[in-house]
């Protein structure tokens, strides 16, 4: 379930237009503004605005918003402007650059959207980048990331709920095989991850809570400080229990000693359309702490306020 | 070029239904009223037959053709009268099935067709198969074929003409240095083969050419019996100059003792609207015979008059 919330009446693209307008005029920038209009439209009005406001001013929405804002404010509202397959195109190719590299930003990307999703974001790639996403991901990650991330964010799963239970036993049994041999990197276990059916997956790994006793995550933690380990992990999270994932992201962003704001800012980005509520009501669960009041405590100023605009706080 | 001919006004999809229901109709079938309205209908005309049939009789086009047809000839039509995507769709499944597998096929159609036109197979395939391609291919084939193909599936390739040399140059080297070693199956091989768009493997290539002196094809010729070598020389063909690669297909199929049928018959129907023309005069080139009067003298009866009405012979 998604936190944004929509005012009851929408005001037009260009009405909306002439108010970031007026919020950028002259001295100082009205933020309260910015928030109010644009952590209040869902992604389609977001790119309408976008649209009118070059056609209307000849000037680029995105480009006057980062002249007129700064720091963590800046990259929140940049990044939640975006619509949703380019801003995914974007974290990904941030992602594959030294100074900003991660594996779990394309991880996240490629596990958590839909096949159709992940197919837009592919696209808004190609129009953005002027290469494939799959091409700078092969180029700039290495050794067993790479043989993980490329499959992953080059899959077009099926998504129906068919499940075979066959396979679901066979391939249960080949996990357990190889988590006993350690081999971890198995071709076998990453064919599986990469190309299954999340529904498909989520039979298996049932399967083999039941019949091995353990549930995989516990037994993939054989070494818990090991990075490659920690990473096929999150992958069985991201693709059968997002929220479960993203809790822990949120939990560890939000107890690091100085807040992982990127982090932050990513999640809720990406997740006020989707299942932030959800996410929401996991960290509540495991925290003891409504997850709204744990951002507030650690944030400040604009950039607060428009975290919680889009974790649905006050009138839209 | 394409060598489907159409007739100049195209009667309507339920004049055509008739004419193929009356084909059917009684004792026998009239084989040349069904090739003189298939055989010169596009793919979305030939698609709305199928609906119209459909529709009117309640009956399956394909199923009723797959009942009065037989043999080679009933294969032709059958492949033919399918949607480009269903029909590749269709052509990659049987080729993960034991009897009839076939990594060459499920190569042809990774690297020959567009990125969009690939990405239409996997959507048929999901609709169809209720699976992923990749899952079914992932699963079905294995070892140093298995690294190559799954990548060259999923692969979304940039197009455009972009090309960046300094790429090219680096790329070249590294797969001078992998043949060098022998190292022919190694990552940094099929991740180049896999992700490039085809402009920038182009001019990799010619690189290759210029810097080394020789083509990559021939210094991949080190052990002309090698299977995955002539697998790696095909892919680079197929990415770059497809003709080629279905000249010799068709060579190899119709000058083989005792004619390859399925090859012939999956050359034609799946480039008869696309590049038929060029493969055709690719072959006269290499074989100083016309490809239509070699197919002439290699088959007979429907199955022949089927496949030259496809290559443009006669009157549409």
């Amino acid at each position: 379930m998604a936190t944004l919330k929509l005012p009851s009446t929408v005001p037009s693209p260009s009405e909306d237009c002439e108010q970031l307008r007026k919020a950028f005029a002259g001295w100082g920038t009205n933020e309260d503004l910015i928030i109010q209009i644009l952590a209040h439209r869902n992604g389609a009005q977001r790119k309408k605005i976008q649209n009118t406001y070059s056609e209307t001013y000849g000037e680029d929405l995105l480009k006057d918003l980062d002249s007129e804002l700064s720091s963590d404010f800046q990259r929140v509202v940049l990044l939640w402007t975006l619509e949703s397959a380019e801003r995914d195109a974007y974290l990904v190719n941030e992602a594959t650059k030294k100074l900003t590299a991660s594996n779990w930003v394309i991880m996240e990307v490629a596990c958590t959207r839909s096949s159709e999703q992940l197919l837009c974001v592919r696209k808004a790639y190609h129009a953005k980048y002027k290469k494939s996403m799959e091409e700078d991901i092969a180029h700039h990650t290495s050794g067993d990331f790479r043989k993980l991330l490329v499959p992953l964010v080059s899959a077009f799963r099926y998504e129906g709920n068919e499940v075979n239970m066959s396979l679901a036993k066979s391939e249960a049994k080949t996990f357990h095989q190889k988590i006993c041999d350690k081999a971890y990197n198995d071709d076998e276990v990453i064919r599986i991850l990469a190309t299954r059916s999340k529904s498909q997956l989520n039979a298996t790994f049932n399967h083999y809570n039941d019949q091995f006793g353990n549930a995989i995550t516990k037994d993939l933690k054989a070494d818990p400080e090991d990075e490659y380990l920690k990473f096929v992990r999150s992958i069985i999270k991201c693709l059968t229990v997002p929220e479960k994932y993203y809790e822990k992201v949120l939990r560890l962003a939000i107890n690091k000693l100085g807040t992982d704001e990127r982090a932050l800012t990513r999640v809720v980005v990406t997740r006020a359309e989707v299942d932030l509520q959800r996410i929401a009501e996991e960290y509540q669960r495991r925290n003891s702490v409504p997850l709204d009041r744990a951002v507030a405590g650690d944030t400040s100023g604009d950039y607060e306020k428009m975290l919680l605009a889009l974790m649905g706080h006050g009138d839209a």
